[in-house]
């Protein structure tokens, strides 16, 4: 048989052990985090129906997102005798897999609204997939972590949503994280009061969101094609470096008020981490109807994560509005940072100790006590090759363990095991009824 | 807008808090064991190339189970345009869902060899896709977890893959475990002695498997329409109810004594647990070439699990053979058995508190208090929605947290927290600077 290509496909990756221990770390970490915070993690599958992620019309913006799952059997060569195939090839599938977590959280919520708690505190983390072009540092499947309230109107809500993100921050010793707040009905009330419609608005506020890319005479160049007030839209929302709830409370007090006291909670919990209040944040999504955050750190270009309120998400599958709020923690962007500020060392715990084995017979010896080991926690491998003493230290170095241990016939005649210290080279034996007790402290060192 | 059906698609599941947090801490267990026992975690993703699941040529058996990833933009429209694309669909595709997790390993491994250790003990879990019809019990997503050691011969491969999950089993406190294990080697042996080809003998070792089934009658039956020498096989498979190595050492000396040593190693750490040699053990896979072992539990009618030496595997993408021994805890089943044997209740670690909020102005002062609750690993609610205080007893019986948190105006005055059992009703106040080392002692219990 010819071989085949051993690359994953274009976009997706493959993950060392090194790499792939720090993740699933850093997801446990999260994990905990929300669990401290009184999140419940749940959990869906990686296909969704078509119906449910293009919407009933299809022709969204998310369609070309989304990787379609071919039909199969029968419904396949029903589909491929179409005769408008090639103009709508949608008609080839009928699952696809998810491009975000909040769409199906969505569902999961319509569908188990009458047995979840209300307000219901979810977490969930997994893969999502996007049909992007793969280019260096986007991929087409990452993990997303999403935190969400749903179900309450309440400004407790952001605050459980965002501090427990910044607890996730805080674990991870990631200081200068900074919170950057704001409330799409801030942004409403100042495009009512410069007498905008809300498309036009609209339209504003994607120049706005620029602001990071172009600047602020970017912004006000390419407002200027919009509309004759660009500059007093660029002074109201650029003019002040540090924005006061002052300046902004005539455009939506009400929105104002609560945010200044969310900010104020925040505070109280922020540790060294900045809380922001920022008026001209507009994030993207059209799905946010209040509150919307974003966390940065000076070393990363892009958002470690953000979120915001919507309200009106479930309303497509047949519910009334439910007010929701919800937190995504960038994972992807958060692993980078942490390993370009030097905090993934020693992040991940490495395996303890290795048994040398001498020949497959002393298996039956060396068995027992590996097990009396593991039982305690201890992280013990027993060579599981047939190479020399000479190779089995290579492997021991190899896995990046801390100590070999020895159990010869003269050890094991004395009741013993000789303990090598892989870094000092330094060598010692250790009384058999002392070696968990003997191991358990020097590795927690 | 119409609205859209809440239900999962066909095949696939939506897990519920309570159940999501059991498979969560179950996955979690699986993991930590794998690394006590020295497997290191790695990760690919859930798509790979078609070619790499369907082989060059195509046509496998597993192509049926794949589900195909629809090509996008240009390449589709290319594809559409062939005209035998009714006769080859997965010209539409370029990328399938992964239906295990070994054929990634296998290219993940020979991609990577040159950096990894040797042998290499990886340990991987993840959702595996496979498009069958949906039934009871059968779904098209689940949960696999792998553990494998790759470039070793040695027996102490098999027993690190084998020990470890039966390790899996102990700490779920799962007793009456048995392992069953076989050599293929042995079967070739018997085969070989009685006169068959291997083609021959495949055939014979298909009705074999079927023993569970159909009965020692029923292979007999079935074997008799395939050779004259039916009652002998029946009788060296299946006329001893305890297989002893003696019986079988004839057929081939060196696997048999290679297995007694392997039985004999695995009893040394079993606790409760049975090891038994099983001549008659087949495993459909047809990529096992030595070693085959299964994990059953009389209160399930499938095995728990299972798996063996494959050593011609990774030759696909171009390498030499390279010895490989691999287990797979059968998650699903292990959840269910789990289930109806009640080993689940309080697996799963619920919400210590939750702290009832009489106005958002409050949360200014509770907040900091929840923080350092939570900072000490105390699964902490701060009740997030705007209900009533009934509402929020009901919310916090809901979540099945175990205590209530009142911080009112006269309690913060006192500097006290109120605490209340939520199962006895139970009242006290408690010194702020008491309240964590009281709710962990009263939450350890």
């Amino acid at each position: 048989m010819n071989s085949i290509s051993t690359k994953a496909a274009s976009g997706f990756r493959d993950f060392l052990p090194e790499e792939a221990a720090i993740r699933n770390r850093l997801l446990y970490t999260v994990s905990e985090t929300a669990r401290e915070f009184g999140f419940s993690a749940i959990s869906m599958s990686a296909c969704e129906k078509l119906e449910v992620l293009m919407g009933k019309g299809g022709g969204t913006e998310n369609e070309k997102l989304i990787f379609q799952v071919l039909k199969r059997g029968d419904a396949l060569s029903r589909a491929l005798q179409q005769t408008d195939i090639a103009g709508n090839p949608s008609q080839l599938a009928d699952l696809g897999l998810r491009f975000d977590l909040t769409l199906p959280l969505a569902r999961y919520y319509a569908r188990f609204r009458n047995d979840l708690p209300r307000p219901f505190k979810a977490f969930q983390f997994g893969p999502v997939w996007r049909a992007e072009r793969a280019q260096r540092g986007r991929y087409r499947e990452f993990v997303q972590c999403d935190l969400d309230v749903v179900g309450s109107s309440s400004i407790s809500a952001e605050v459980e949503v965002i501090a427990a993100c910044m607890q996730v921050f805080a674990k991870l010793k990631l200081d200068e994280v900074s919170v950057k707040i704001n409330d799409r009905q801030i942004l409403a009330g100042v495009g009512a009061k410069l007498g905008f419609s809300e498309a036009e608005w609209a339209g504003i506020l994607v120049t706005v969101d620029k602001h990071d890319k172009i600047g602020s005479d970017g912004v006000l160049k390419e407002l200027s094609e919009k509309t004759d007030k660009a500059a007093e839209i660029v002074g109201i929302f650029f003019g002040n470096q540090s924005a006061s709830f002052a300046d902004f409370r005539e455009y939506a007090p009400e929105a104002v008020d609560a945010m200044e006291n969310l900010v104020n909670v925040l505070k109280t919990t922020a540790g060294g981490n900045e809380v922001v209040f920022q008026p001209n944040l507009v994030r993207g999504q059209d799905y946010y109807t209040g509150t919307i955050f974003e966390f940065h750190h000076p070393a990363s270009p892009g958002s470690l994560g953000g979120g915001g309120r919507y309200d009106k998400l479930l309303a497509m599958f047949g519910n009334e509005s439910i007010p929701c709020c919800g937190g995504s923690i960038g994972f992807e962007r958060l692993q980078l940072v942490l390993q370009e500020q030097n905090k993934l060392a020693n992040f991940a715990k490495k395996t303890d100790a290795m048994f040398v084995l001498f020949s497959q017979e002393d298996l039956q010896k060396i068995y027992p006590i590996a097990a009396n080991l593991r039982a305690s926690g201890l992280k013990i491998d027993v060579y599981a090759g047939s190479g020399k003493i000479k190779q089995q230290f290579k492997y021991a170095d190899q896995i990046g363990c801390r100590f070999v241990l020895i159990a010869g016939d003269q050890e094991l005649k004395n009741g013993e095991i000789k303990l090598k210290n892989m870094k000092t080279g330094d060598e010692q034996c250790i009384k058999q009824s002392e070696l968990t007790s003997t191991l358990e402290q020097l590795c927690r060192n």
